[in-house]
């Protein structure tokens, strides 16, 4: 029950990218996806996806109970003549980017993302009623199959986000992170069997959530970390603000600190909307 | 000696934006000068202007003899099946943005400095060769208007980036900060009269440069910081690459860790170039 085509988004691009007059340098070097929609005046705003840092940030409960953010005034405008702070926190803190080195030894650093894979399409995957009658809900393939039907094929080489809700709870340590009397986490993901469907089909260059992890809560293994990871992919997690993007069109630009050698680190997202 | 028109730029821009079919949210909330560069085909790639961040970065020398910069494993692959790291670094390490409140305690903070200003024409003001005579050179009024008799008039809201050919230092802490027997340090920078140029004539959103500061190295006073953060402006510091921008037609993107009340902090700043 798809639409017929599978190049509906990807055709007027490559025809736009021919049609520019051969350079020494090759066609553009610019995320496709960008120069479309504001080529097509698709996109008319900026959003941004993200949370604020500081001691207040939710925080990866195991192993600590208070916050792993630090900021310490080092300067000060009396005594120095200007107002200057020294930082602690992880790498994987407030709203942030996985590399895949996080899980894969072999895989990318956070500094060795090229930049052009860090502006893409984004579509949203809106699984907001599921998720509010199961905090333990994980994106289904019939959850993707329904967005196919109703919006096309998914964009080969975009960011698939999934929109949870979970933002809402932000930023309360107990309500984000939803731990139960054995603390154990329940927070929504991605299904291992949706993971799949989209490396088979879609080959995203970026997966995100509104939560703090793309493997649900519970989960003991980290099987969509394991396999998007080694399939080269980043992860964008604890999203802010994903109920304004629409179901496909925005253009996502994440910058992260460039970390060299890093896991993941925090992350700039914002998003040019229609 | 200048062009007449002081509206080259923002003539076509502001047609561009009256053409379009009027909506209930007013014309696009865009960065006119992304909306433009693209639209006209004039970009066609993107370049990074980040170093990556680690203990061999350069840092600020006062007060300190070793890295400010630390990265601690906190997980590793064999034990914990993921890679994580804890980081401490100062807000001003490394590429970096400074918000007004870094001088101006009424100023903005961080978090609070709009996405919408965050995305900049880049004009780049290239002082090399005044720079290998002079490691104390300061960007002068004359550099400003040689740079308008050959360019045009600086773009309104525009980025004002000057190229020292300090980058080529980088990550050499005793060249790139360059201190003398007395500690002190010799670097270039903006000079005064210059700041009070381009707030008067181009009223630029942000500044930056190639070296660690925007007041040149043997400052005491910090003249173009007070000027400039209390008029509201922001400031890039440690660019990387800047002489792969062309004087004018690249969009600036710089996105900084979102610090809530941050002083300043890592940034990734990349450039859409023609």
């Amino acid at each position: 029950m798809r639409p017929v085509s599978s190049r509906n988004f990807a055709g007027p691009l490559m025809s736009t990218n021919l049609s520019t007059p051969p350079l020494a340098a090759g066609p553009p070097d610019l995320p496709a996806g960008l120069v479309q929609a504001i080529q097509q005046g698709r996109v008319r705003k900026m959003v941004d996806l993200t949370f604020a840092l500081d001691e207040h940030a939710p925080f990866w409960p195991e192993g600590s109970s208070s916050s792993p953010f630090h900021a310490t005034t080092t300067a000060i405008y009396e005594r120095d003549g200007c107002f200057v702070r020294s930082l602690q926190l992880p790498e994987h803190f407030g709203t942030h980017l996985d590399a895949p080195l996080h899980f894969d030894p072999k895989g990318k650093g956070l500094d060795e993302i090229s930049v052009q894979n860090l502006v893409l399409e984004a579509v949203v995957v809106d699984v907001r009623a599921a998720v509010s009658a199961d905090s333990d809900y994980r994106l289904s393939v019939q959850d993707l199959e329904k967005w196919e039907e109703a919006h096309g094929p998914f964009p080969h080489g975009c960011a698939v986000l999934t929109l949870t809700g979970w933002g809402s709870r932000w930023p309360s340590q107990e309500r984000y992170m939803n731990q139960d009397a054995q603390g154990v986490m329940h927070f929504p993901g991605f299904s291992l069997e949706a993971a799949h469907y989209l490396l088979d089909r879609a080959h995203p260059k970026a997966i995100g959530i509104d939560t703090t992890s793309i493997d649900y809560g519970a989960s003991q293994k980290y099987e969509v970390h394991e396999l998007t990871m080694h399939a080269g992919l980043y992860h964008l997690e604890s999203l802010a603000n994903l109920e304004q993007l629409p179901a496909r069109g925005a253009v996502l630009i994440a910058l992260p600190m460039k970390l060299r050698g890093g896991s993941g680190g925090p992350t700039r997202v914002v998003a040019l909307v229609p």
